[in-house]
This record gives C-alpha cells, structure tokens and sequence, in this order.
C-alpha cells in the first residue's frame, strides 16, 4: 500500500489535525492541555470522520490527542459563559449535548474501525470518546475518570458509553464516586483492549491498525454495522438479522476471493466491494 | 455536616436496625443466623427505604447485616408452613415473590445510592440484594450463591440481578451448580466492587458512603435514575434521553454552583437543587 | 443412577458420536481434522439435540470434538463449490446460515443444560457452539478466534453468541483483527468458566456435568429457560416474569421435595416434576 500524505492545512491548523499514513487516518485533538470538547472542536472532529467517509485511501481511523490530558470533556468556561443568555444557557446546552450525542454516535455508526489512542486523562465526555471507539489502547500512564459528580453535573451521557463497555458495578463506582481509575483497572474493567508502555504506544497502535486496514473495507464495514446492530436485539431477531448480513456477505466479490485465497492457500487480493 | 441520631426505637428493635450517622443511613438486617427475608423482614426493609426518601438528613444508604450470614434468602419454613392452606400456598407465594420483586426495584429505584456491606454468605434472594445495591463491598470472608437449585426452587427471581452484574458463564456457573464463591471470585465476576480485610470493612464502606454523601443529593439522585433507565435503552433512544437529563441538570442551581466552584477553584455549597 | 450405555450404531458411525453415560449424554463432533459445520454435520447434531429432549436418561449434554481442532466453523469448500449454482450460490448460503442459526438457537432453547468441553482450536461458527452453551471448560491447549474477516466473510453470525459472553472492546478485537486467543483469555474475557489441564479435561467436565445432572430435570429446565427469557427483557418486565416461574415452580413437586429435605436435613427424592 502507497503512503499518501494528507496536505489540510486547515485541518493541521485546527484544533484537529489529520494525518494520513498508509490507509490509518490519526485525528489528534490538538488543543492542549485540555483538549476539551468545545462546540467548534466536536464540529471539526465530526467534519473530519464525516470527510473520511468519502475518502478511499481511509482504511482505519486513529483518534489521538496531544499532549497530557487525552480529552477533559465538555468546555465548561464555553457552558458557564452562556449563562448569561436571555435562556439561561438552555439553547446553548443543547446545542452542546446535542452535538456530543451526535458525534459520539458518528464514531459507532462509522463504516470505519476507530482505535483510541490514550497517553493521558480521559475524563467525562473524554472517556466517552474512548468508551465510544470500537477499540482502546492506553499506555501506562492513561487514567479516566467520570468526575462530573463532584461539579454538580453528573456525567449522564458519558454513561451511556461506559455502561456499553463495563460492568453496573464498576460503572456506578465511578459515576457516584468521580474518582479516576489507573489504565491497569481500565483494563480489568474493559474499558481498554491493552495497557502498553509510553514509548511503544503509537507503535502498537499502528500495528493494529495497519492488521485491520489489511482486511476488506467492504467486509471491515459489513460486521462493524451488523455488530452495534445486533447488539440492540433479543436473540432470535439479532440471529434473523446476521443471517440476511451473511448471505449477503458471502455473495460479494470479497467473500469470493477471500474463501478462495484461503482454499487455494494464497493471498487474497481486496478490492472492497 | 452535624451527626444525627436516629431515634426510632421500633426500628432498633425490629427485624432492621435504623442508624443514621452523618448522613449515612445504615439498615442492618437483624435477624440472625439466617437473616431470612421473611414478609415481615421484607416489610421492614421496604418500610425503611420508603422513609428514607422523606428525610432529607439521609444522602447514602448503607444496606449490612448482623452475624455470620448477610442473608440467606426467603424464609423457607414460613412459606412451607402455607402449602396447608386450601390453595397449597399459591396465594401466599405470590405475595412473597411480589413482595420481594418490589423490594429489589425499590433499591433500583431509590433516589439514593445504596451500598451493600457484606461480611458472611449472601445466598438466593440475599445474593439478590447485593446484586440489586448500587454499590457493594465485601470482606474476605464474604460468600455468595444462588443455590435453589440444590432444593428444588431455581433462583430464578436473583438471577434478574446476578444476571445484570455478571457475565452469563459466570452466571449460569452459579445457578447449575449451587455452588458457593469466596469474595475474590465475586470481585473477579463483578458482583462486588472491593474485598477488604474484616476490620476495615465498615471503615471503608463508611469512606465510600461520605464520598457520595458528600455531592449534590439532587445530582445523585438524577445520576443514579438516569443510569438504569438508560440501560434498558437502544444507543439511540439513550442519548436522546440522557442529553435531556444533561440539560435539565445544567439549569440546576447545584450545577451552577459547582462548574462556577470548579472554575473558581473553590469548593462548592450544594443546596440540592 | 444406572448407568445406561447408547445404543445406536448410526449415531456412533456419524458425524457426532453420541455416548449416555450415568445421564448425560457426550455429543462427540466425529469429522476430524476439522469438525467443520457441514450442512449434514449440523443437520446430525441437531437431530441428536432433539431426540435428547425426548429421552427421560438424558439430563446433561456434553459437547466435545475429536482431534486437535474442537470446530472449524462452516464447510467452506462445502460452500464454495456452490458458486456454479444458477444462483450462485444464495439459496444454499441461507440453508447454511438459517441451518447453523436455528441449531444455535436450539442449544440456548434447549431443556438440558449443555457444556462445552474444548481441547482445542474453536473458530468461528465453531467458537459460536462454544459461548452458545451454557458452561465451557477448556484445558490449557484450547484457542479461540473469528477470524473470518481475514478471509472476507465476517464473522456476523458468530459475534451474537460472542458478544453475549464478552464486553464490547474485546469482542471487537477478536472480530476486526481476526487473531486467536489463548485459554487464559478466554477465561478473562468470560468465553470459558475454567481452564484445565488437558489430562483432567474429560474428568472436570464429567464432575461439572454429574454436579449438574444430580439436580431436578424439571428445576433445571425451569430455571435455563427462565434465565435466556428474562436475559432480553427490562427490570420490570423481568421480575413479572421470573415472579411467576418462581411461583410455579415453588408448587411443583420436586420444589416441596427439595425444600421438605432442606429443612428436614435429609437428601432430596427427585421425581422430575
């Protein structure tokens, strides 16, 4: 696979850049050190997934952030500043929930996988980031909390994402505590899918990313929507559902060269579709 | 915050001790050995939880027993005693499952975290309890099982809590054999948040429950309604929701209060509302 | 009990060998080296499954394999040869799937409770048996994988009964990268209740399996269906639901047996109903 380089400066610029290196498209929030998720930033990480829909060359996404803090959540100086409206806030909070709701959804409905990559705090609406990505890999030093509890806003939507990753217990534990969690209990928890060192985590992250881009967009694509489906059903419906996904899975061309690589004992040649 | 006394001597001699401790309900099941759920235990328990809701001095409830057993489940003798009513007890085991039912969705329900303290064997409809607590804590020598099956009534009422704190091979583990689990392996299942030595234990359920105690009861109470109503949602339908909770929470003067302390960097006065 | 040997010479020249030993009856996968899920390998283990329920000497299934693989998945060059069809292939992949869903769906549906006994590789569909019974035990040597996305065809009919024992992120990462797991992960990841040195394998899984089968049929039956029923429903409709097993299960007869025992501290005469 050719390496291609995204050249967006606007998005270099912001307060995400993207960076596209072979197939595995790195979204970092890039508004340090809180990277916090302000209305203007969710709308330039959600302009970008959007755009990465589109884009062919984009196999997998990487969502990163830089500096110490991963993501610290919602802009509560943005929030509090918008008291003064006639409204209170109301419409503004909306707006803001609203925005958040969507484009946590936006990384669950992608075609694409996306893997967070944690090197720091994930706190609030930054851990349902994480919690919302199809896969999480935390260096040591990563911790997460839900410490909307101690501010007087309890962390009710970061919650929907969290209690799809971990156990009630655990999730209430740090909902009605807001204490933060190490990466080792992450990891214990399911929040995350490894706990590696610092300086290999970018490296490990690419590995799993560049595995997944190596299979078909197509196929990739099918089984990330049939998985969030299914998920929603009883048994007997999820069972209905995959069957019609797997028939039509096992008439595309992929499937066809797949099985055949596979039987012939040589390398399946995708062309996604 | 000033030291309350309950002072209702009828619950003291009950079959549930009532102590009120800086804002920490405590329940202590006090009927020993077996701490039964009898109906009238069960009455008891329901009784005291419902008054909790009225007495704003209570923030957290802390569910713990007196003896070597937490619970041991229905009170068998009293419901055998009814198979020699005219209709072979049908009535009468109505009532306690619907009793029991009721009880379990009342801790659900409650406006306020509870905690389960566990020091001995949590059994059936005892290990239901715990699982049914917002919280729980154990000691190393706490025990649990669902073990009706070993006598011909299958925990099919606790497995609807056990069910939803654990995995369904750990479960199904539990309820086929009977067999009992030590503390660390209810940790392990998620059953239980912590396993502690004996003599701390209520040292540090007691930490636990002034840590909550200590936030905004209105938050709690809409954090913790919030989250099981959630759960039972599609991913769509649940940020729907929780986005209206988030709202509605903003425009909460204990939301004002503590993002404005938060930013302040002072420490926050809750009114609870 | 007696012990009551099988009898049928079809079943033992087959593809699944069926063994009754002291009631329970060890369903053998007899097509090495793959074990593959043809359509007449499923069709045979679901005949087997069905006369199980026929047969009072039955009370607990063991599902095992012959070989080093415990199951394949699906007979891929079984499927691919029907790509010359005039369909090219797409009546046959719905028998294929609507085949494997309704024999999974059997194994969750069915009146005895079933165990996995896994000593080796188990992949996709074959993975699917596993997490769709209700214990499995592996020794040490058992991996586990849904690799199809490495040969174009996702594993979507498998994720329903992997996403129903494992969190969200692990699932995922089993599903995207296609990579196998070892036994101890499984067990981590909650697929497998114990992992087992190989040479006590057949011994643990028989203990488990006689634990198992000691208990009331009728209880057993009540209990497993109840458990997958309520499993799907909200808190509410769960204990309306379960209240009523619970009742009439309490008034069957081997639930006064069991209980009269209990409490007369002598072992229980069950009597199946």
């Amino acid at each position: 696979m050719a390496e291609i380089l995204a050249i967006k400066p606007a998005a270099i610029d912001g307060p995400v850049a993207a960076r596209l290196d072979k197939a595995v498209l790195r979204l970092t929030l890039a508004n340090p050190p809180a990277n916090a998720l302000s209305l203007s930033v969710m709308a330039a990480l959600s302009a970008e997934l959007e755009q990465a829909k589109a884009n062919k060359s984009v196999r997998v996404i990487v969502l990163a952030a830089a500096g110490k803090v991963f993501c610290a959540g919602h802009d509560l100086k943005e929030m509090t500043a918008r008291r003064a409206d006639a409204d209170k806030g109301k419409a503004f909070f909306e707006q803001t929930f609203s925005a958040c709701a969507a484009l946590m959804q936006a990384i669950v409905r992608h075609p694409l996988p996306i893997i967070a990559e944690v090197d720091g705090l994930a706190t609030a609406a930054g851990l349902q980031l994480v919690a919302s990505c199809d896969l999480a890999i935390a260096s040591h030093e990563a911790t997460f909390c839900t410490p909307g509890v101690n501010i007087g806003l309890f962390c009710s939507t970061p919650m929907v994402a969290l209690s799809r990753n971990v156990s009630r217990k655990h999730a209430m534990e740090m909902l009605l505590t807001g204490e933060t969690i190490d990466a080792a209990t992450a990891k214990e928890f399911g929040l995350v899918n490894r706990v590696v060192p610092r300086e290999y985590l970018n490296r490990i992250v690419t590995k799993y990313a560049q595995t997944i881009a190596s299979k078909s967009s197509l196929v990739v694509k099918t089984g990330k929507e049939a998985f969030y489906a299914q998920a929603e059903m009883g048994l007997a419906d999820a069972y209905a559902y995959t069957g019609r996904v797997m028939v039509e899975n096992m008439l595309a061309r992929d499937a066809e060269e797949g099985i055949g690589a596979f039987i012939g004992k040589r390398k399946p040649e995708w062309t996604d579709d």
